[in-house]
């Protein structure tokens, strides 16, 4: 808190993408009350990106140009390297480890190499008693690691969970409001640069499971192991499950959730019914929310945007702002040395019960089959309801088997691998047309 | 990040209520965490309170005993006094001046003390070159201080708003869920415990003022103004304000606002409707909510416990993890010299409108004296809808005046000064049995 003048922060930016630009942009906006609220000015003295001549619209002003990103990463001139390049491997990875090894501070908004490569990184960040910081690497600009890193300091976390990528929520978030097709909304999303051209990466889960694979390793003090986790898309998702869902007084999101069970860690993303009236449920669009079950603070929601230039840079500015006032912390909570090897959690009842979509033939019978195949399993059936018929899957109608109509079954708690192999035994059975659809209820 | 032993960080804790034995607690339980997780142990070596015979059913271990709280505050013994004590002036304020002085770090959960001296004790802190940490003087166990402090760095924040009093919403969700009065559900909040004896405090809105006028310092960097904040309470809400919110999308709750405008600040603590389909519209009971439009970060919003032992005790516990960590901040921010000092926005247009509640007598031409009433003050209205007919305010029917009939106006935005002469017009006029009832929709 001395107010003389300490010399400023002096940083070196790899990657003048989208949330480069936006990182040089806010210290230009705001770069003098960042000082006054630091006690130092942070200026960015060394700048690295593929293409020099390309226009970002931003002034780099005396910050000096490294055709290298590695040169700049152990370079003298710095005292942070941002590490904006992106991927798992290669330059991201190479430059991190350089600039650590230098004894450089880092922030980086890569959620892929921490999820990948995080503990031996912040091994590395501890060795050199440095920061390595990532508030930007989990969702955007919601500051959930400093939460989960310092606010928490005294809670025990047994549960985090939340929806984590933007993409596949505003998809959702479509669907619901317009009735309209998965299909249809990821084209649009596509053409307006909501949905990348190869989507799968978000649809399918797997972007969600990175930041899920960090959020669990902050919040339980394991290594991070995104293998593990169980992962589902939103893909066969359709209008009949959300309008099923919205009579039943849920919505569907793609949820990460990662849980402390007396067996080990269970970690997931797939889609789920939550109830409507919870202020997830209202997270809506491109728009994310972490909600932490602590010992002592109780349930705490973060809400705010996932993503986009500027978010993602106030996020790295927060970990700019952390090392200027001189507060290095490791990386991930405890020493690298401390954290608990990783235990996945034993199968177990899933809380909150299944919601269970079968395209049956409309014909005698058939209900008391598939009531047995579930009764034959153990699982015990809060409802059972036909609804009006959806087209046939098929055009052609299938000989003596009636119409393929929707019905909707409701389970009690029950082990997911009861529902399975009770849903497989549906399947063979032939009475459905299609395979069965199941999305997991939460209980939040 | 050095792994070495450091000398433990020694607590004094002042007040023995509900918080202070959720501290000792949360010291007991996690106390080996925070010391790994801070590098160094947080110990308990004095306390004081009112009545040393009391049993609180916690282990207070070795911690010296003081008679006298201020003995405590300076005591050599200490590196940082916790006050739990309450109150905006007497011992409180008396303890933590001497703590300051004697160059002790201060963490406390004051929000009275706060908002009427959080400036002069702000500085007092930077002249000793200590914290002064409030973490759980607003909104409990939600990280609010420490998102505004740190966090949001490198933003601009241009409104701060959010339900920052349980008791009174508590209320507002009990009366919205079981269609009952006011009167009844304070008295089942009295006799549980969630509201006091005396309820002005949090239903007049004073405590939502206190919690916003140090939000809106932070956000804004301005003094603190507790008196120039508008505040009305949640008295004279009915069932039927509730239902006819319902019918419009909205639902009301106790809300504290504070916008940056161009002409100064704008402070308000008041009922007011929310559009249901929002995060902040399910922010139910007990819980609270802090959301902060950030010109770079976005819309961010924390939902968590905004009261009780345990939360609390969270947030005195971070404030105390970041003394442990070496972080000492300017507890308002910027340095008290650096503040602005506080100047309040002139009358301006409200954004959403207004909701207003007449209990008409229903004869010809009542509509159209309302009507010109308000357009005479050149408000402009987006409905006005005549209700089916609640019991009158009097017994005895007014000689030909027909039966009072609520009407609801939902205006278009206009200044909040029109609405008030209108209304007052209105009443003069004789049209209507009892005093309009007035909310404000707000733009989220």
């Amino acid at each position: 808190m001395a107010r003389a003048e300490k010399a400023p922060l002096r940083i070196g930016v790899a990657g003048l993408g989208t949330v480069g630009a936006g990182v040089v942009k806010l210290l230009e906006t705001h770069g003098r009350g960042l000082a006054q609220r630091c006690g130092r000015g942070v200026v960015i003295t060394g700048v690295s990106a593929r293409d020099r001549s390309r226009d970002r619209g931003i002034d780099l002003g005396e910050a000096e140009w490294f055709e290298s990103a590695v040169a700049l990463a152990s370079s003298p001139s710095i005292d942070v390297f941002v590490e904006l390049i992106g991927g798992e491997s290669g330059t991201a990875k190479d430059t991190v480890e350089a600039a650590l090894r230098a004894g450089k501070h880092v922030v980086t908004a890569n959620k892929a190499l921490l999820a990948h490569h995080g503990v031996e990184l912040a091994a590395l960040a501890e060795s050199s008693g440095v920061a390595l910081n990532f508030e930007a690497a989990v969702a955007g600009g919601i500051p959930v690691v400093k939460v989960m890193r310092e606010s928490l300091s005294g809670n025990e976390i047994s549960r985090v969970y939340g929806i984590v990528n933007g993409t596949t929520n505003y998809i959702l978030s479509r669907m619901t409001h317009e009735g309209r097709a998965f299909g249809e909304i990821l084209a649009d999303a596509q053409a307006i640069g909501y949905a990348e051209v190869d989507p799968t990466f978000d649809i399918g889960g797997f972007d969600a499971a990175h930041k899920l694979a960090i959020l669990s390793c902050l919040a339980f003090g394991t290594e991070i192991s995104l293998d593990s986790i169980y992962i589902e898309g939103i893909e066969t998702i359709t209008p009949a499950d959300i309008e099923a869902a919205d009579d039943l007084g849920y919505c569907i999101k793609l949820l990460a959730v990662a849980v402390k069970t007396e067996s080990g860690i269970e970690q997931r993303v797939h889609p789920a019914m939550i109830p409507k009236h919870t202020a997830i449920a209202q997270v809506d669009g491109v728009t994310n929310c972490v909600a932490l079950d602590a010992d002592f603070a109780g349930g705490v929601i973060l809400v705010g945007p996932g993503a986009g230039a500027n978010p993602t840079a106030s996020s790295v500015v927060s970990d700019l702002a952390d090392i200027a006032r001189g507060l290095v912390l490791p990386p991930l909570i405890v020493h690298t040395g401390e954290l608990k090897p990783y235990q996945r959690a034993q199968m177990r009842e899933h809380e909150g019960g299944y919601y269970i979509r079968l395209s049956v033939y409309d014909r005698p019978g058939a209900f008391a089959a598939i009531a047995t195949r579930m009764a034959e399993e153990g699982i015990s059936l809060e409802s059972i309801v036909q609804r009006r018929a959806e087209p046939p899957a098929s055009q052609v109608k299938p000989e003596g088997r009636g119409t393929p109509t929707p019905v909707i079954i409701i389970t009690h708690r029950t082990l997911e691998a009861a529902i399975r192999r009770a849903l497989d035994a549906i399947e063979r059975d032939g009475h459905v047309d299609r395979a069965p659809q199941m999305i997991r209820i939460e209980k939040l």
